[in-house]
């Protein structure tokens, strides 16, 4: 089997797109995160959730985390009405990591060998520098394993 | 709301059993990983589907990428054959990463600031030494932007 074959469909963003939104889509979907597009539709990186999870940290939070125990349970509920309106691209991390590739030709092995190389939970399968779809871990262990 | 209203069930397996079951419980249920306990069922770590995934890779391809490439479709297909048994704690990252540990009765910026600082996907919420349960970072997301 290939790479092409195996793909999953994974929700994409654009960096231009609304944080919270991202957020939004990955809590309903229940995702781990997100593949992120340029203004060409070109995949740029992975957004994981635990980067949206920080937009909920105050920044006095960030600098002192013992504070966040001082905020009461009803503050700490409301804390996500503070976040104003941000674009994905600006809470990407700097420098952006890379995103783990392969070709919709390579085979298990392959996909493997990257995914365990870039201890990467996804790669993302390309094709003439067009994203086709992504592979999870858990997916290539369904194949490799034979478990359908 | 505090960290024990919010837990999500996960699986656990303990550290003894076997690497290629925990890879296909991990393949059954799209697990992006599993906690795993010592004999007394006390957490230890989180083994990721990328590190089980490694198990898939032969020593020559990870000594040389390149070669995965020459394995032809089939015998690429068949490459979990090859596995003999191995105990989790064998496939275990050395020296064991910490896991992302949260109080019961910690409050959502508290857990958001943990996930946040470690980069954790998920983390373990632990009453007296006892795992309750895990949350996700998809899971906080959906109880702090109220997407349900």
């Amino acid at each position: 089997m290939r790479a092409e074959q195996i793909v999953e469909e994974f929700p994409v963003v654009a960096a231009t797109s609304n944080a919270l939104e991202a957020g939004r889509l990955m809590a309903e979907r229940r995702l781990p995160g997100l593949v992120v597009t340029d203004t060409d539709g070109k995949p740029l990186t992975i957004l994981p959730a635990s980067q949206v999870v920080r937009l909920l940290v105050p920044t006095y939070v960030q600098d002192d985390p013992s504070l966040a125990g001082v905020l009461n349970e009803s503050m700490a509920d409301r804390i996500a009405d503070a976040i104003g309106d941000k674009p994905v691209s600006a809470i990407l991390p700097k420098p952006l990591p890379t995103m783990a590739k392969v070709k919709a030709d390579d085979n298990i092995v392959e996909v493997a060998a990257v995914m365990a190389h870039e201890h990467a939970p996804l790669v993302a399968v390309v094709d003439k520098g067009r994203l086709i779809g992504v592979i999870t871990a858990s997916r290539l262990l369904e194949v490799a394993l034979n478990t359908t």
